[in-house]
């Protein structure tokens, strides 16, 4: 689970005492607004998931060893340009996924949920089916609700938390970490500025639309590494040739 | 929703604000330990399931017109004496009962849960499936849980909490065409000629290895419209740059 630029210690510790009601120990935070979150009381049961807990200045290095991300939203006013799952539908494809690599499971701030350009790193987005008069849900009981679903089957499957390996998927169907996808999108819109199709005065917009489009290809490891072999020579060109 | 001598205000709101996301609107609390819990700002959204709350002196009123009375547990240290099922079986049973009388689902306060006597009103058990090594759950989340589970499936049956989702424009759907994604693969493929990645020595080996990563990426009208104006450019800045 990753909090982006959690407000309340207390929501944090909130979450953790869930995460470790249904056997997820490992949380991730980006930048929280109060620094002593790890002493937070609400934690009850659960400090070693606080202590343990890593911190990071921003979403990006947050992410980077991840092969999957998935935002959570309530869907409202927001013109929205990724997919949403339910949570049902999701929580399956997110434990499926989690037998080959880490997820990233990110829950915005309390007030503004997640940022446009925090929610283009993620590949799609999972949807708490709350009641469409009342969406906004209170973030320790959100993150409560997710783990729970998470959990739900996984007795059905394998025993949670400790996923065995039975068939290593063959290393073409390995999935890129989210730092190789950041990689490649980074390089690419380099390579868009010296060719001019981006300007300083394009602003943030199609940088994030890039970014989702890159998300959306659902990239293998070794598609990245092609990518970021056949982007990288590009841009060595544009930049060596004037 | 039925608390019985919740201590903490702030969990009453939150137990509010949980069943208001959910659709689950009726709220009665038995003997709570502070009187002024209608005023708890957590219950965000979800001030009307507090003032509208009914409160009870004493458990056997609160559910004397109750058709079905389950207790949450924890299931720890305590002999039990009664049927216990875990949340998503017991969900399914209440659901079908709430079509034709009044449920009532108890909660007990949060240090000691429900006492023997109090569990002596209940006609089963319901357990939420937390790990054996951490199995007490905060109040708010444990109700957000709950509901959660009972609106689960609603919409399978009625109209609760369902939420006909926002389709995407066609456009956004759509496949792009093996014409588009051709078109982008040329345009990919002379731009890294003229990069220095492919030589006319490459021979056909990588170009196919190129043509098969864009077909992966199963691409959309939309997403091949961009690949293309941007590779496009991409393309003119190497051929106007020597």
């Amino acid at each position: 689970m990753l909090l982006v630029n959690p407000r309340n210690p207390l929501n944090i510790g909130a979450a953790a005492r869930a995460m470790s009601n249904f056997g997820f120990l490992r949380l991730r935070v980006v930048n929280p607004f109060e620094a002593g979150f790890r002493e937070a009381r609400s934690a009850v049961g659960a400090s070693s998931v606080l202590t343990s807990a890593e911190e990071f200045a921003s979403l990006d290095e947050a992410i980077a060893d991840c092969t999957l991300v998935v935002g959570t939203t309530a869907v409202g006013d927001r013109e929205l340009h990724h997919r949403v799952k339910a949570l049902p539908e999701a929580a399956k494809i997110i434990r499926k996924q989690m037998a080959s690599g880490n997820v990233a499971l990110l829950f915005g701030s309390e007030r503004v949920g997640l940022s446009n350009e925090e929610l283009s790193h993620c590949h799609w987005l999972l949807r708490v089916p709350t009641r469409i008069e009342h969406r906004s849900m209170n973030l320790g009981q959100a993150v409560a609700v997710c783990v729970y679903e998470l959990a739900r089957d996984a007795g059905k499957s394998a025993p949670l938390g400790r996923v065995t390996r039975k068939a290593l998927p063959a290393a073409q169907l390995k999935s890129a970490t989210a730092g190789d996808v950041e990689r490649i999108t980074k390089t690419l819109i380099e390579a868009l500025h010296l060719a001019g199709y981006l300007t300083p005065r394009s602003g943030k917009t199609p940088e994030e639309k890039i970014r989702r489009l890159l998300r959306r290809h659902n990239l293998t490891a070794n598609d990245a590494d092609l990518w970021l072999s056949m982007l990288g020579q590009i841009l060595y060109r544009l930049k060596n040739k004037s």
